[in-house]
């Protein structure tokens, strides 16, 4: 039977590849293409992180990340044009899959004993790689460098486990309270457009 | 004295650094910024691979890979306007490159232990990767994700040699046979100009 | 006690990232995506060394990077106008960075028992590799493969390393030396705006 987490990694991932597959569609890729760049908003940040980190990448034992992206890209090659009225609802299926892969990156370089600062890195980086790796593919300047806070978020949500877990508090509510809170910073960052501030663009 | 694979994978280094190079020089790089480029598209997809398999990565132990790149760049130096007619002999030459550089990472991906789909993304990566690197390095949008099926022949080749092996044929046949599918897939497609579906542009 | 390496080697990061904060403020990014280019700047080429021989990325192990990083990007946003003023002297620090992460590079790589063909490789890509993604994340074709020597510096300090390695000098001198010809390299073709040729741009 699927755990609880299953369905949330399953349902982040499946968000992630749609976010990726939309924007590959509106450059013209192919379908070849679209899928690629779908896996890499997927997995680019776990991949990443497993990478730095010198352990096993992830996929490799298990095609379901592949399954996933390959059912986005069947989603949007038959309900493309549909897609446009699920704006909020994909909206909040990749906050959640944004808090959900923070929280896992955190917790397995937490594992691998690496000290907290590291682990938030490794989590910001699990959750928000894959989008900057995919805007590279598509030739664009990474959104999450100008726009509203995104990893931003998932650095908050790691302070808030740091603090969590020094307190005491049982894993599984440190947990579910900084993946809510990245999943909250997220939801209000876009939807009162904040944002950092903009460094000065001289030219000097 | 060289074995025939030796000679196929010069030929193929060669072919693959030659298209770096190519496009490097319609974009004014200087020689370094060409070599590197040229290099990039010789053992890009196998360096990826080999850090995602957490292997050593092969070019370090042979500079030939390196020796065949500056070969290929005096080569672009001397005779850059002359090539303009070997269009069709490079095309050849990059497509037996493409053929073989997958069923090598098909091969050592296998090697290893891993179950067949991953040696199949493994060996398509092997293959093509290193083009979507030079593209990215160019500033260009990745050119497989949008013209003629390339990555998918060496897909299709992928699971023609998956079906060979678990029929029990001979290895030597398996690899020649798998790395003709490629060959001739990519020849055909190009010839007729065959992708795949290209996603509807919609700015959804 | 700080050693003189350390000195040298927070001077260099800090230059690194000022670098890249500088680039990322003329592409109008916000604070973090300008922390992020400054960070990758400062440890993306020592960071692909270590992914590429296998070894714990050095920045794991000590967040003086990061803080490093931070200080680089309060300094542009207190003082962005006055660092026009310092273009100079932020230049020489920049190829400080350069020749000690090219010799620290090599260094590493010796001690891993790799031959010097392949210390000269990494050494280089440490100390240049990092503005090479800086250039892939603001979207830009990458500096280096198109303006005055800078990565050649990197080869030549590297040869230089070799032959007086062989010859048996000390190693302290064999680092100033080589180190002190890559800044003196990297000093001259910008004086001089000495550059590599530029391969002709034909369309072939």
């Amino acid at each position: 039977m699927l755990s609880f987490t299953q369905v949330l990694e399953f349902t982040g991932t499946f968000a992630f590849a749609i976010s990726g597959i939309r924007l590959a569609s509106a450059k013209q890729f192919d379908w070849f293409g679209a899928f690629v760049v779908g896996l890499v908003v997927a997995i680019g940040g776990g991949t990443l992180r497993n990478v730095l980190l010198d352990v096993t990448t992830f996929w490799m034992a298990d095609p379901i990340y592949f399954i996933c992206t390959a059912l986005a890209l069947f989603w949007v090659i038959l309900f493309g044009n549909y897609l446009i009225h699920l704006n909020n609802t994909f909206f909040i299926f990749d906050s959640l899959g944004l808090a959900l892969f923070t929280v896992v990156g955190i917790t397995k370089t937490l594992d691998l004993g690496y000290p907290f600062w590291v682990a938030i890195i490794m989590g910001s980086m699990t959750g928000s790689a894959g989008g900057v790796i995919r805007d590279i593919l598509i030739n664009e300047i990474p959104l999450i460098f100008r726009k509203e806070i995104y990893a931003m978020a998932c650095v908050i949500g790691g302070v808030i486990y740091w603090i969590l877990h020094y307190t005491g508090v049982d894993s599984t509510w440190v947990n579910l309270i900084s993946g809510g809170s990245i999943l909250l910073t997220r939801i209000l960052a876009v939807r009162f457009q904040i944002g950092l501030p903009v460094l000065k663009g001289e030219n000097f």
